[in-house]
């Protein structure tokens, strides 16, 4: 085996060295101090659990991105978590006696068996919270702001949100009268946004005009605000259900306008990315530059159900590592302070009430430290030490 | 399966709840920012690496300990970590071009295929601090230092020092001119602490008087600080290194009664349960009514060898949520503020401002939310609004 072997790291595995390390820490602190002045409580999920209880309610993609080892105690499957919520979901369902609202929030390491999207790690640091037992639009507002207002604490700018309901696709699927094969076709359709395919489908099938319009219409209601009229228009006479959903996209646009005026908004009403997970209103945030999500979130009720409990729920999460490197983030540095390395105890108690005030103090062990790295040196005076400025 | 089944974690596995976690967290932030003031810069190595590079000088042990998957990309063996040494040992050897002295400070999940001693736990916090190229006494006192300074920042008191040099027993049997079958079989006596059975074996042996001497006085030296007194008149002949070792172990003393008066000191001269992997001075620090080492360190030279740089290293390791559970760890809570839930842009402003101030703003979604619960009320004055006191 060669060095440059044992240097490698796993493909989409990164490490943080000193510099990039001090802005991710800070940034961690930065967005969990924020999280709890919205009154979101820390968790702290195991890394590893029972596979039986890491993949519940969470679909078939979980399943093949997470790393599965066998428990030599008990010879049963565990796996890595690949992703936080159904960890907190659990959390909420059995560990918290609660059955009032509940926000938690939860920062930590993940791992992927595949590199996610274009940026191709397997390591993030996902960071997000979670609000169970409320089903209203209130609750969807409160963690679409609490996401946007963690991308602003991040630093990001020109942040675009992209908006959806699965309430819409399935109404309008739901009043179209398909057969389950259709359904299937159709899902697939839009996921391609192939129009000429669809048109050509639509014509095949005996169903009435209305729905060939509803569906039909679809997936050309995506763009900006202009979308939500055309909508309105369009999908009038569907169902309670997909105009209830058109009033709550509406609520988000006019919430983000007053809240986040500089955050531009996107709407799609045929996003199928997360048709199979969520259960109302989703969202996911982009910023130039960066082809995937900066950060992604919605609804998904039921989740506890298997837990014992099936509580409203909604929620986003990030990567901080992904926030670290798209933006600015600034550490302020301690003042610095080279002592030499004697063990002397007037020495000692000077450094310890100097690295209390905040100073970072370094004792000079051999001659491969410069002074003038430093902003102050600590020298004898008499019996006594002082600070002296370098500069 | 049951639900039971769904709710239970594997053994030695565990989660940290909202109060548990705020002080898992408060304790970290402590103890990260206590390393920086100390000029050890925080590194991030990743969760997971190939086993090569992370088994690497860390001795058979920690082979067993490391989960190990497959990596789909490669088709190699990787590990999940068990330890941070050898990667921060590698960070320093390969990503960070400095000849000089290196401080590097960590803090992350680690998992163990087995419970570990008798807490039992499999998912330690490991938190530690590493000292590369430098070999003196000084750096083993500084990372000694470090440890002791980390526990008291912690909270723990009652803290009892067990202190040892791997070049004691190392020098006493290279001068006494063991084969390498009597060798082993003394290690597993040492271990053991089989004084009958070691004075029988010494005395089927053919090694001269002075020899046995040593090797049976070796654990009787175990104790006190009069351990230190003994040892140096039962050990004076022997070699320069067993003298050199007995001086670094009193230079430690030294240093822990002017520095951490309150601390214990306690002495092993045969302790072998760093043997395999420690090269010098080895430590380790409890506290009563708990088994385990809270914390543990010790000089590793040459660790970086593999990764093509040999380099002098020194450092300690704890566990956060050890710590956690054995001091009284309190964490100051922020004012709570209940605010409506309606969407009115004064309201906005007033919650966002309350909490950059240092609040804790909960908008009220339900009535599972009680005002009497709450410091403050945010209550509707005209069109402004006001804090107004629940008590």
């Amino acid at each position: 085996m060669t060095l440059a072997d044992r240097w490698l790291l796993p493909d989409g595995v990164d490490e943080a060295l000193p510099k990039q390390a001090a802005k991710i820490e800070h940034l961690r602190r930065t967005l969990l101090n924020l999280h709890e002045s919205w009154g979101y409580q820390l968790v702290i999920p195991p890394l590893i659990e029972y596979l039986d209880s890491l993949l519940i309610g969470a679909g078939s993609d979980l399943e093949i991105e997470t790393f599965k080892v066998i428990d030599q105690l008990s010879g049963r499957l565990m796996g890595i978590r690949a992703d936080f919520t159904s960890q907190v979901a659990r959390i909420d369902a059995h560990c918290l006696k609660n059955d009032g609202v509940q926000r938690l929030s939860y920062c930590g390491s993940v791992l992927r068996t595949t590199p996610a999207g274009l940026d191709g790690t397997r390591s993030p640091i996902q960071l997000g919270a979670e609000l169970y037992g409320h089903s209203g639009i209130e609750s969807d507002l409160e963690i679409l702001s609490l996401m946007l207002d963690t991308l602003t604490h991040a630093g990001l700018s020109k942040v675009v949100l992209d908006v959806g309901h699965i309430d819409v696709v399935r109404g309008v699927m739901a009043a179209s009268g398909l057969s389950s094969d259709q359904e299937a076709k159709l899902a697939d359709l839009y996921r391609a946004k192939g129009l000429p395919e669809l048109e050509a489908f639509l014509a095949t099938t005996d169903l009435d005009e209305n729905a060939k319009q509803w569906l039909s219409a679809l997936p050309r209601l995506c763009g900006g605000v202009e979308v939500l009229d055309r909508a309105e228009a369009a999908l009038s006479g569907v169902s309670n259900s997909v105009s209830n959903a058109l009033a709550q996209i509406r609520a988000v646009a006019e919430v983000v306008w007053t809240r986040f005026a500089s955050v531009g908004l996107h709407f799609d009403l045929s996003d199928m990315e997360s048709y199979s997970y969520h259960t109302g209103l989703v969202f996911a945030a982009y910023v130039p530059g960066h082809g995937n999500a900066v950060a992604r979130g919605g609804r998904y009720n039921f989740i506890g159900e298997v837990f014992g409990r099936s509580r409203p729920a909604t929620g986003f999460s990030t990567d901080v590592k992904t926030l670290v490197s798209l933006a600015d983030v600034t550490v302020s540095e301690r003042s610095s302070v080279l002592a030499p390395a004697a063990h002397n105890d007037a020495l000692w108690q000077k450094i310890q009430s100097l690295r209390l005030e905040g100073y970072r103090v370094i004792q000079q062990l051999d001659d491969s430290t410069n002074a003038s790295d430093f902003d102050f040196q600590l020298v004898a005076d008499g019996s006594d030490w002082k600070l002296v400025s370098v500069k």
